[in-house]
């Protein structure tokens, strides 16, 4: 996009990744504690850099997350991250407390840090304790590049279920300088406990301070990692973490600079587009769901509503069925708990209008299930006619083999 | 049992059924909504029978519902009963409601009523104009008798889904006399919405006033009917009705009643049973899952765990693959917005201790996978340790087969 004065747009970047925003690099390595893939990685930024956290609302949290939200307690800023998958460190107790403990202490040893500036996380099987001895011996074999590859070996790393790696990058500009946010996730089953899940980590050089960070990942967190489920299961892992390395060297960012919403913005994109990615790879996924409510009292209604939509599995077997079930959609509407007049309800499948007003209308089946069939990601609209309120959430259909993998994984 | 001075003991009346309680007839025939099936059935009291009912709590009411509201409310009584399976007769609008009054209509001139002495009920497909004069037509062949087989023939006339018949009846004393509670239910899914689905029929002979049959059928719901959860969706058509004909003659039934625990109980095990049939019946269902929490911060909190517990798309993939995986059951009690101690839970599946304040503890595998493949009922206890409320809910597996039934329903 270069260096115009166009500063409001927001660009994606065509194989871009966790290393396109300055300052950082990245490693994934095979530690043993899988078969054969990679299960250990780490993002590492040349300076500290400004950190935002998320984590699951479950109360059940996992060893790692104390950890880490510890390390950022202390200054507000960690240099690097690790991550190993295949094991959570979940319900360990007082003995997972001191594994975590470890893991920071190694790495931290390893990249020549003070431990509070490093962030540790774990996901997969829950209720067994860490290898810790492999997770150490593989801390000690990580060398972090800044080459093409090493993002993809990192996404590699995190993995668990998942089909694919889940990687994107925006850009835009402020105060004349590019400013890129690049992230990585992982997901598959959102959500499934056993593995431990859902997992974001973005970077970025913008120069923004932890606290204003913070309040736009947590805004934001609500309009797309929150507004995407697989089962409906929260699970004790659940982390997005956020890093800005300032080396874009932009006037330092708070909510009156001019170029805010364009960095905002920018941030949002990226974890949207995360977002829909981990949604699209749920578990024995055929199809991504997208719900588009307006219409509600507000947009905090309309995200409830279209999650409730996106959430049901009676709904999610329609589309993997092909049918355009429209009385499921209106019956997921009147049990959200939100403001409806149930006499007024438009809904439509693709272009298909199936409910106008609350009534059913005349529309071609053919035409609707030829939608379901040809198009990967399946739009459902609705119009509440209450007030302005709007909202989206993703999602994905339920099949037979999201009940193979949930009724074999641990076994 | 006897007229017994055992007050409060409550039986179990072996193929007893709606037509145990004195006063009612019934009959179950095929009208033509269905293809061969029965569509379409009856229950008559001899006299204006009091009346307690509950509805779904979806915002989107069917047509009959509205109607059987406005009958109930004109003196809390009710002598007929009738019901239509294939087509829920909602999202139909005014059509749908004027199709409503003149099943009533049609009804009451059958057997000699007026009007708001009828309730009338639906079940079956969503958004379909309700095929009334069939109906109308099936209404003028209705005879109701109280032969065995008649009771049988009005269980199968409101099935949708379901593979099998669900009834249950129950004795107790009052006042020295018999007091006899039978009941009948369809659910399958519960709930397919576009079923329309879970409806219970209950009758008995006590005497006692709609206030404090309403008042007891409430409160056994939140325990009962409440407590059951196949898909977590919430139809448009749920609908609980009890019918209390008088003609066991005992004295009136208050709350301050000396048999008043012993009628409470006859008529929560009478729901109780049901409610376990239902969830059996879950689309695609092989296994019975039984939830019971106790130390939780209250019944409410326990049940409310329990219920998040058993409607977990993981626990119940779990149950599907007879994998004893207590992961996800944590992770459940961990997003069930209840009070816990993180530190302080224990898990058994069956026999099969899994879980001590909070550390996993080794277990054989082989009995616990034994265990969940042989019995038609996995029973799933949590204790919370934080104070003395305790609730169970019901639940089935997640199948291949619930996605089939579902994908494929409606085409």
């Amino acid at each position: 996009m270069g260096m115009t004065k166009q500063t409001n747009q927001v660009e994606l970047v065509e194989k871009g990744s966790i290393l396109t925003p300055k300052g950082f690099k990245a490693t994934g390595i095979h530690a043993g504690l899988k078969r054969k893939r990679k299960d250990l990685g780490a993002i590492i930024c040349e300076v500290p850099a400004s950190v935002a956290a998320v984590y699951t609302l479950n109360q059940i949290q996992a060893a790692p997350l104390k950890v880490t939200q510890e390390s950022i307690a202390v200054e507000q800023k960690i240099q690097a991250l690790v991550v190993n998958s295949a094991n959570a460190n979940a319900c360990t107790g007082e003995r997972g407390l001191q594994d975590a403990y470890t893991m920071r202490h190694a790495s931290a040893k390893q990249f020549g840090l003070p431990d509070h500036l490093v962030a540790v996380t774990s996901t997969g099987v829950i209720g067994e304790y860490l290898p810790i001895d492999k997770v150490t011996a593989g801390i000690s074999q990580l060398e972090p590049s800044d080459l093409d590859g090493a993002a993809i070996e990192f996404n590699e790393a995190i993995l668990t279920t998942d089909t694919t790696t889940k990687q994107t990058c925006f850009q835009t500009v402020v105060d004349g300088k590019t400013v890129s946010v690049g992230g990585v996730a992982k997901g598959s089953g959102m959500i499934h406990p056993n593995m431990a899940t859902m997992l974001s980590f973005v970077t970025t050089d913008a120069v923004i301070e932890s606290s204003h960070l913070q309040h736009a990942l947590s805004s934001i967190t609500n309009q797309t990692f929150n507004r995407i489920t697989v089962d409906g299961d929260t699970s004790t892992n659940d982390m997005v973490v956020v890093m800005a390395s300032g080396l874009a060297e932009n006037q330092p960012l708070t909510p009156t600079h001019p170029d805010w919403a364009a960095f905002y913005e920018t941030l949002k994109q990226a974890c949207e587009s995360l977002s829909k990615q981990i949604a699209r790879d749920g578990e024995g996924a055929t199809k991504l769901i997208e719900v588009q409510v307006s219409g509600a009292l507000n947009d905090e209604e309309a995200g409830k509503v279209a999650k409730q939509i996106v959430g049901s599995d009676l709904v999610k077997s329609a589309v993997f069925g092909k049918d355009a079930n429209w009385g499921r959609i209106i019956c997921a509407i009147g049990y959200s708990g939100c403001t409806i007049d149930p006499e007024n309800i438009d809904i439509s499948i693709g272009n298909t209008a199936t409910l106008k007003n609350s009534q059913p209308i005349v529309f071609s089946e053919e035409q609707a299930t030829a939608y379901m069939t040809d198009e990967e990601t399946i739009l459902i609209q609705v119009n509440l006619h209450v007030a302005e309120g709007f909202g989206k959430a993703w999602g994905c259909d339920l099949t037979y083999d999201y009940v193979r993998i949930n009724a074999g994984y641990r076994t």
